[in-house]
């Protein structure tokens, strides 16, 4: 059932052709009027692009590997209470609101795992053209260059990706946490927060967030010794909303220590 | 005195030509090691590049312009102590702690004003290879360019640019302004945050600001039907800092009524 390198390598390809076919039809979206609606409040928006790009891998993803299981934001994958065998989890649009206001700094999300465990992941920064893709087997790259290890920075030697409601709602210690770093950055897209950690630009990310938020970064962050975890440092529920730490080994302890207070 | 459209369009040429000649300095940087020191706190760095760049711009300046005056973040410009006859204002990194970490996300500004406004202002994305540049004599281009009016959007239809310590100490309410728009983002660099206003993506931005980030955004800025205050509604003091509220005419008043309670 595990699967081995060649077959993950397989993966890699699909995904890749899959997001760069989609970021086609999403350029020519802009031409167009979106379909804005709102979910659980006015800040909570999907379009009409988030749910087709479900669709397209829902059929995709069901082609390549029928036995599968699909975890997707906007519902049209399966039901999925279990992390028994190989599940695809897929967020179609990540930073909905910046992609309606901003037509730009979103991304696209998918990770795969197998008995609850990442095996592949990918991240698209969708208007600059770079996809984040790999896993602990084939190893983590960026437009299929190898991406170095970022260096194991402190929080006082890095900045802080956080989201608004955190920090405005002082959670968990937050404004703390942003007072002892170098500086907090608000992107609106966990896509792009976890691409800035990749990239050793960031030296840590924290928010709520969904599986399909969560799912492809985990694939990309341990392989390069970074560390997710619940904010008070355990292990995340792939099936449920957690408040996530992403964080370099160095800044998680330190953030660790603040929040244990 | 006052200058022409010829004059104008001879210091935009001149300004560009400046901007995309540091950017290759800047680039072949990132291959040395920078020397970083901090000025007023821990958050608030310089560095060699900083002080090179505004040395760079200061005699190509005294060149093209030997009567003007230069007021600099580095303090290589002249002592400035009124705004009578020309005036360049210059930032040679803005978003240095971005430019340290981060090696992108930072900007340069040059501003020109005479007896007090502005004629001509440049930002540049370095990363992204994008300068915003113009005035009110000669329309507002972003590499070359024209730059569309944005939409006059209330605060409630968009996305905020603010700078963290504004949000984290709730400074003239600005939790309520963030609660109230679509969303909030820190950029870090406030070259970057007027860029995304000037091109739609934010209705505004609320940052401590001295001259040199604020002038260049200015006169481009109000050009195209944007508002720059104090975030009372009054007018800046072009020669110390302000609390600068940059928005659509809709967002600033918005805003203010938010902010006189």
């Amino acid at each position: 059932m595990e699967m081995n390198e060649h077959q993950i390598r397989r993966i890699d390809h699909a995904v890749c052709d899959w997001m760069l076919e989609l970021r086609t039809r999403i350029l020519n979206h802009f031409g167009q009027r979106l379909t804005v609606q709102t979910k659980t409040g006015r800040k909570d928006l999907v379009t009409n692009v988030d749910k087709e790009n479900e669709k397209f891998y829902v059929e995709k993803i069901h082609g390549f590997d029928p036995q599968a299981k699909i975890l997707g934001e906007e519902g049209f994958g399966d039901q999925v209470n279990s992390l028994k065998g190989r599940l695809w989890i897929v967020d179609p649009i990540d930073g909905t609101m910046n992609f309606v206001k901003q037509h730009d700094h979103f991304a696209m999300m998918v990770g795969v795992y197998e008995d609850g465990e990442p095996v592949y992941g990918a991240i698209m920064d969708v208007m600059n053209n770079v996809i984040y893709h790999g896993g602990p087997q084939i190893g983590v790259f960026a437009n299929g260059l190898a991406v170095p290890e970022p260096e194991n920075l402190s929080l006082s030697d890095g900045l802080m990706g956080m989201s608004a409601s955190l920090v405005v709602n002082d959670v968990s210690h937050m404004q703390a946490i942003e007072h002892a770093a170098s500086g907090m950055r608000i992107y609106g897209s966990a896509g792009l927060d976890i691409i800035a950690v990749l990239a050793g630009e960031n030296v840590g990310y924290i928010s709520y967030l969904k599986p399909w938020d969560i799912a492809a970064g985990r694939a990309l962050l341990e392989p390069l010794g970074l560390v997710v975890s619940t904010i008070d440092g355990n292990a995340l529920d792939m099936l449920s909303s957690n408040l996530v730490l992403v964080a370099t080994k160095q800044a998680q302890q330190d953030i660790l220590k603040i929040v244990q207070g």
